[in-house]
Order: structure tokens, then sequence, then C-alpha cells
């Protein structure tokens, strides 16, 4: 048994549909979770910028003895999580090998797409890993740099969404992928829009959701979940208003926030 | 004469139709730009954070002993400038009130529409401005939040920006504006997009051209303008990596980026 908390962090809101998944699996578990909304988005800059980030963020989660780190960011695992990884003690995972693991054992044609940020697209890391678990399997890697626009000002559904997801997923359907990867944290809020362009048939994968998955089955496996006869506590931290966190995280966490939500100065964290 | 640079900041490239302005009039002074790019976008975060980063940016254009600087940002023009602007000795002018003045002195029918981000719409500050300067004047402000995301993944025309705009734009119409200030240093971009929407009879005040031809004035009534027998200079700094901005900035530019383009750690600058 081990009592520490779980870190999670993201760009921004997104990361909220991982915590969703993490207190549905793990009701027992401390978690605390910051979103970067001061710096958000990570998925239209670059890689040093996001490595950059991605380590002050570690640095300051590490701050409250976590046991274990989610990055639920697709650019950050994507993209700053492989130069980093080795530098720390504590176990850190992404969302990149969880919704990976999952898509190869979803397909049946051997045919996944990856949708993400620009920044996920040029790591190329969904394809490399997908490659080292079946070398059969074809991927499509199509960047969808308007998505997290579209969800953070609220156009969730409708017709603008909807005619940039088919400008999107129209080389998807081409290509005849039978698995998608929504391998932005983000992405499943358009989840209804995206099933209804490709079709119900096709399988959609929630990266955060999977890291989620992954995390509780490593856990058990190092013997470190939390105490199961307490309920966990949620602590937010972000570094932009609390408000603005406060009143659009319900709609990622598909309830009110629960937790308290901190301002943390993160260019401080050095 | 004074031959010290004029230092221009924007939370991104948007500004860069600010420096377009001020090569095109005063082709003799040197410019230290910084773009933010690192942090971008201002305009849908929190006061704090844009006045927090406002300071940083002012502190670093500082270190070239610039002579004037212009914030060619709408959000932090707005939300930032009206907090911080007594706290230094260097003159420091934002796109709100040129561009106010300007609006002002164009609206013939006492209606004028600003467009710009969340941030700006919340601050208010156009509204007080030209309320200032003409009280039978009457203002809608409209935030656009979806038009920055647009212009910098290449969305410049075709019909998802016309749906978009024509969303934004329908109240503006409905409002009889015969002058409408794009206040937001991005909204230029889309110039074509919106003319077309509300007619051409309509006035567009492009609001970081409005702020170099304000500098221009204020720098010949200070005799502080630079010396007319040699060609200024650009350098260009920016907080994200040094390609991106060399390729899009181009865009706003309407011309190569001709200055050197150099990366500043811009959290380190305390």
């Amino acid at each position: 048994m081990d009592k520490r908390p779980i870190g999670i962090f993201d760009s921004g809101l997104g990361g909220l549909t991982c915590v969703k998944e993490v207190l549905s699996l793990m009701p027992c578990e401390d978690v605390i979770y910051f979103g970067d909304t001061g710096r958000v988005p990570y998925g239209s800059k670059g890689r040093d910028t996001i490595v950059k980030y991605t380590r002050q963020n570690i640095k300051f989660l590490r701050r409250f003895d976590v046991k274990y780190i989610i990055i639920a960011c697709g650019t950050a695992s994507s993209a700053a999580l492989p130069m980093i990884e080795k530098d720390y003690d504590t176990e850190i995972e992404g969302v990149v090998k969880p919704a990976s693991d999952e898509a190869v054992a979803a397909t049946k044609n051997k045919k996944i797409a990856v949708l993400g940020t620009a920044g996920t697209v040029r790591s190329g890391k969904y394809a490399e890993v997908i490659a080292g678990a079946d070398k059969s399997i074809s991927v499509l890697q199509k960047a969808c740099p308007m998505f997290v626009p579209l969800v953070e000002n609220g156009y969730t559904s409708g017709k603008i969404t909807e005619e940039i997801a088919r400008e999107y997923l129209e080389p998807v359907i081409e290509f005849g992928a039978d698995t998608i990867i929504l391998g932005c944290t983000h992405y499943p809020i358009l989840e209804k829009v995206i099933s209804g362009i490709v079709g119900e048939s096709v399988t959609l994968i929630n990266s955060g959701a999977a890291a989620a998955r992954h995390t509780k089955k490593r856990l058990a496996e190092l013997n470190m979940l939390g105490d199961e006869k307490k309920r966990g506590s949620v602590r937010y931290f972000v570094s932009d208003m609390v408000e603005g966190f406060a009143e659009l995280g319900g709609m990622f966490l598909e309830r009110e926030i629960g937790g308290s939500i901190e301002y943390i100065d993160i260019d401080g964290v050095v």
C-alpha cells in the first residue's frame, strides 16, 4: 500500500478527461492535478518549449511527494516524455503507450489513425510505438490543430465543428482505419461529432482514459495502490485564473470540480 | 534626434501587422520586436496573468535601452497597460488609444463596433476610451475568440472562416456600426473576409497600424525620431521556436522577415 498521491498534469483542461477516469477507477487515491492554463496550448509550440514546460510541471508535482506521474497531455507525452523520462526516479507515464496498446488490441483490419496536435504528429511517437508493437499495422497520423480552440471556446457540436472535423477526417475515412486514437486529451469532448462522421463501427480510443486504466494496472503490479478504505481527494492547481478553470472544467469532468483550485506561479518553479 | 530603438511586443505574431506599418512609416528607426510565442495566446487568459507577462516583456525590451514601447497586442493593451503604465519612465503606448482616436474621427453615424479577444472585451477599455472622447458615440464590443486560432492555423479565407466571421458579425451588422475597430493585431489578416460580410462602406480600423501612426506623431512631438539618413534594422525575439516564427511571420509582414530572429527564455527575465 502506498498512500502518496498520484500527480497528473496537462497543458490546460484536457487532462481532466483522464482525471475523470482516475476518480472512477481508483476512488481511494489522492490526486494532485496541474493544468498549465497560463501557457496553454502546447500543441502548436516547439519541442524545446514543451520539454522546458514539462520539466517545470514535473518539478512542481514532485513537491507533493507523488508516487506516480501521468502526463495527461498528448503533446507533452509525445514530444517531451521520451527526452526526459530517465531523469527522474518517480515513474512517469504519458498517454501514448497506453492508448497505442489499446488501439493495437482493438484493430482488426490493422489500420489505426491517430488524431493529435501538430506537435504530437510532428514527433511521430504514436506511429513509432505502434510499429514497435506490431509492424504489420499501418498508421495514419492526422494533425487537427483547430480541435483544441473549438473545444476551449465551447464549439463542441454544431455546423462549424462538424465541417472542420469532416475536413480532418476525410483522409482517415479514405485510409479505412477501424480504430482511431484520440491522441489529445481534449478530443473526447468531440467524440460524438467524430463518431457521427466516421461511423459507429470505428473504435475511438480515449487516450486520457487509457492512461488512467494503465496507471491502475501498473500501481497494482508495483503494490502501490492507496488505502482502499478511504475516499481520495483532489487538489487542482492552475497557472492562470482559477475562475476560468472552475467554469470550463466541469465540461471535461462531466461533473462539478469537487476539490480545491489554487493558483501556482509555474515560472517560479526552478 | 534619438538613435535608440523602438521596442514592440505582442503575444505572438499579430504585432507584426504593427511592425509592417512602423517599417513603412519610419524606415530609419531600429526596432526590437518580442513575440511571446511560447505563451501565446493572451486573449483567453486572465488579467493577472496578462499583467505578469506584460511586465516581463517590458523588462526584456528595456534591456535594449528602447526609447518608446508599443504594446502591439490588443489584450495586453486593454487588460494590462492601464495597471502598469505609471511604473516605467519609458513611454509605453498600446493599440487602444490610437485605434479609438481614429475610429472616433472616422464614424459618421456615431456607432463603433470593437472586435477583440475575450480579455479585451472583458476589460471594457475600448468602450471607456471612446466614451471619454465622445459620449454621444455608441459602442458595441464583440469577442471573437476563434479568430486568432483561425489565423494562426492558416484559415485566412474560405467557408469555415466565413461562417465563424458571419456568426460574430451578425450583431455588429444589426447594431449598424459604420466603423469597426480590429482590436486585436491578428485581425487585419481577416480584413477581406470581414469586409466581405459587413460591406465595403464600413470603415475598418487596423489597430496595429494606428499604433504605428500614433508613434510616429508622438516621437516627432518629443523630438525623438531617429537618424533619417540611415536605414533602420529589426531584431526579432521569440519565446518559442525560431522556425515557426520565420515561417508564419511573413504572412503578417507581407514580406519575408528580414532581420535576425533569436530565442529568449522570457520566464528567466526577472
